[in-house]
């Protein structure tokens, strides 16, 4: 099938909503040709699910060790070039890891570990091994969000002084008020949902926005979490104070008790030169600021755009893309590091930045069990 | 490749947007497995296209005679199970007319003819061949469209009293405006445009979502297009004066000299119980406005949600789809028609919709010829 | 009391809400001076009503015919300016015209008088008076809508080809549907409600707001009205197609069954070189779109607007100013033009705009009379 | 002239913008009559200001000594009732106290004194004294503030647990950067400009309207200021968190460098029954959230509303109204709190709000002093 790359995918089986997402991405640019995998752990369901999405059944292993053990038997010309982990959590690291020693190209759901030395140790393979591994922080992928990329880049927002971002959803209030209904839910039991909850899941999203647009690193934290009841172990909301340099200061803030917020995650970064907002329910607006000027609304495919951004667009203007389409390019991101074609280096969310959102989780748990004092990254 | 129905391409090779739009969305749902075309009258391109696409090239025909001829050889059981139309206009008829006889089922561009007399042949021939037949207004799948749809059939708005539909473009007001330049648009070009310009591109969306989402069928209009030069034969912008019955009365609006609008297709149902207003490009927030209560603004995938709009997203809420996902659905609708499973009256526009766009095409043309005039649907 | 234009004014009693928007709007810049006026055709409500807003009795007069001959016997410099005429709409023509005639300036409330020849009765003597004569159509003064007027005319769109107006409300939909209900509206009662119910409210807003933001006049129209019932005798609803011009086409689309819509009024101008768009519920935006720069939203009190826009607005930009301010701009107007000041051609509507609106309203009710044809203005 | 309030301002004269929002706003119901004051030091042009807005001379006095001396003179009946403070903040101390001391009822502008000490003394005069006392926190007499503080105060949100308030202008921004430039602007000299610049001038306002719409009190703070310069001694950015108990957690985000921010203020309330969001740049709109239900967009004038929320817009909806009107019925309540009518107990801020307000600022800069530690209120 002529020069697609081969994919095999490790999850995302029967109802899986992030496998449905990777699928689709994979299509988006007639790159990828998904050629196997093992999608779950039960042999039955995991072969009536690859018969359903139409994967040849030869390819399909009992378990990711099979697979591994198989696939090296294969020709290189046959074997999958790039693997995607869309395991539970904590299947993350040792799956990554054996992926990484045996040479395998990896694209990893975020977080891509349960700890921060697991990641270090990840980067540590990967630097020898040289392959290519993406992290799937999904936002980065939408046309607007690599258009203040590059817009920062550039210089257009002159010297970043505050920056804000806010990552606000409501789906655990339903759950939180009753002890009974609580106690019941995985994501807060820390055997199974790991060291945090809402700062794992979205707080980390705002954390990788933030360096992948700036370009510039996050040097001190200090973090104020709410567990809301005595008995629950795991945060679901956060406010982090942020130091990017010492008068470069701003805050992200995220909460999972937001009630009936559904999913708004907004990002606010001033300059001395201009302003840059944008709001991922509303993901093709990107709101320019400029003192003594009307404020600028840009929108996709337009030839104003950077190439990068005009790159993460399929269609012209006024056609709305969403959430696939962004983890579409970041699939068209991989490919071209694979095919070692020339690409945006924001093209895909590197293994450094799985790394870097491991670094944050932690911190931001040291600086709430610290009394909320800062601490470094 | 397990139960996946078997779907060849005609046209929408090369950089061809339309394309890319029906390849991801054939994919979308797991159920498609596209397994031959004709991309390209051209052999080479058509074949290194198909190697690009990933296609098997010994399915991939010189001409659409010859892909209906081999097609015909298979058994019933690995035959092309549907076939898009993705070529120029002017082909559609012949096509899908050959398609139709020969027993294929079949998805094709809008618009589905060039004159109203070849969408009436057509239908007369499908009514004897049964086959499923759908005609791709791509805007029919969002949704927020389809929760419109929904809420108008269980009479949630009453008695409909009033309807207001605009489709704004402004990409031809660049090159109107220096004779020279106007007369190379092919698009203006009635051997190669067709009848009509800004009404057959687009005014049909707009008249066919009126149907869609009201189910009722516009009786007369009366249209006053502009072509804005003398010299310019096709329309590039009209409004139409509506009736649905005697008392519900309305326009459709729609242009592609509103300078610098992108693709601004509203849609504005007034009842006598309540209004729903949707904006395409805005797809995801649909307004409903009731008498003495706050306004609502539903988003998708919420449980306050009809079945039929619930069924059209894939994540859950808050997560943005767009454009390729609302074919997405046409497509997935097609798939349950083509499986016989259970579903919407809905779920994707049918030959009765491009048989009825052409109509309006037709009407409107010879109402503003008339002196804008009534006429009769 | 200083230089104070002496202001005197008739009907707005009670809880008339035009009466509030006229003693806020006439206070706002501290030029007028209330000193008396006829509120009330009730004695003893009159007086009541002068002592509660603070009026000196003395002035307080039984009737319009008392106050004109009392003010007559006063010294110039003490009599009352300009007088404001609130009262029910067909006491406007007897009042205004007895002003000009004793050369009293003017500000009267839309709709100028009854029918068209009353207007150009009104315009004929104020021609010989030479008095100043403001028509109330309170959304021009918006600061916004003076930036469109003052961009159009400094030719920043280029030559207008589309013109898209609406003004929507669903007030009478709650009534509209019962017959023993519509039958007790005073506004659906010819006798009282005059010729026309929706156009004359609202669409001659919208046509005002046509004019005078292009500086163009409406050269043709073809209406169609709605009434939804056989015995309702007044237009509940309609869509007016309009030339400008052969090739400057548009619509004006005025409705009062819009369910649940408030005051939901927009203007979309469309020029060769560009186009603006406002929304009245949401007064301080301007959109400007210019085909291949980012979408451009204007505000109020920014160094980069007009020096009309700028005059029209009182705080610094991100203070949201509103009706009353909009009406204050107008009394701001023609208290320039009472003392002599320079002023900007659009400072206030003129009696030419009333009578404008006057032959709008009756060419409207000859086209929808007409079987919805062609009718010049 | 009737039963009018007697009003006197000190201050606001010349061009002073909050002047005119003043006597804009004191006129808007009718209630009040402006019967002197001292608007300048200067006195020629204390004089011509008085003239050009129509102050009789007699009670233009050339002090504010002088003013106290000779009003007090005056018979109760004839006296001012109640004198509004808009001179510059360091003088609203001296001012309001020895107004209080004699028994005049006082509208101060905030911030109320330049310590909080100051503001205890004016605290426990009133308490002694007896008289209405007004802190203009303008913002909270918008129609939709106090439908919210409503909606709160009747549970409709449940148990509060997150607050989210932000205030961003970006006015600093183009006279920082420049050392010569940023020594001369006045707001950034502790001498003139007070202990704290973006915290005193909008923070504040934040902190108040969170008291002010949820009726709890902030318990604990942190906050983390910038100052951008070494050489500049006042704060121009800042984030608070914020305990309004042990499990409602919250954060303040107050910045005058959030570069071509206009007024940007908004409020994020989240409880255990839904949620309210509001925007001071769009006020007329407020968000309802409730898990399970359709977004509710709450707009003025509404018969769903609270009597609170209706009673305090002029006009029915649709009709917007803006910053001017916000404080007009901010006046209106102290009108009846004057003619002792039933009010609402949020109908104006109060000399307790003025009071909680310089507590925030003093233990705001405590708090960033001390390292960013939490300091109780």
């Amino acid at each position: 099938m002529g020069n697609k790359i081969r994919l095999g995918i490790l999850g995302g089986g029967g109802d899986s909503l992030i496998g449905v997402v990777h699928r689709i991405a994979s299509n988006m640019f007639d790159r990828y040709e998904l050629v196997g995998g093992c999608f779950n752990p039960n042999e039955e369901e995991n072969k009536s699910f690859a018969n359903r999405i139409g994967v040849p059944l030869n390819r399909v292993y009992v378990s990711f060790d099979v697979l591994i053990e198989e696939e090296l038997k294969l020709p290189v010309e046959e074997r999958m070039e790039v693997i995607s982990v869309l395991t539970p959590n904590f299947l993350h690291f040792p799956m990554a890891k054996k992926l990484l020693e045996k040479g395998f190209n990896v694209i990893c759901e975020k977080p891509l570990t349960t700890t921060h030395a697991e990641a270090l140790e990840l980067e540590a393979i990967q630097k020898e091994k040289q392959t290519v591994f993406a992290v799937t922080y999904t936002y980065t992928g939408y046309p607007m969000v690599r258009q203040m990329k590059d817009m920062i880049r550039r210089g257009v927002l002159g010297t970043i002084q505050k920056v804000d971002l806010q990552y606000y959803q409501g789906w655990i209030n339903p759950v939180i008020h009753k002890p009974e209904e609580r106690a019941k839910v995985w994501r807060l039991d820390p055997k199974k949902g790991g060291l945090s909850c809402c700062i794992g899941d979205i707080g980390t999203h705002a954390f990788d926005m933030l360096e992948y647009v700036t370009g510039m690193e996050v040097k001190k934290l200090l973090a104020d979490l709410n567990y809301l009841y005595e008995d629950n172990p795991l945060d679901l909301d956060g406010t982090v104070l942020i130091r990017m340099s010492e008068y470069c200061k701003g805050v992200i803030r995220a909460s999972q008790i937001a009630t009936a917020e559904e999913n708004n995650f907004t990002v606010q970064i001033y300059g001395s030169e201009g302003s840059l907002k944008w709001r991922q329910e509303n993901p093709n607006e990107l709101v320019h600021l400029t003192e003594g000027l009307p404020m600028q609304v840009l929108k996709p495919g337009h030839d104003y755009l950077s190439d990068f951004s005009l790159d993460s667009s399929k269609i012209p203007p006024g056609h709305p893309e969403g959430i696939f389409d962004s983890m579409g390019n970041i699939y068209n991101g991989v490919a071209k590091a694979l095919r070692n074609e020339v690409h945006d280096e924001g093209a895909f969310p590197t293994l450094h930045d799985g790394v870097r959102g491991m670094l944050f989780i932690e911190k931001v748990l040291d600086s709430n069990a610290n009394g909320n004092t800062w601490v470094d990254l």
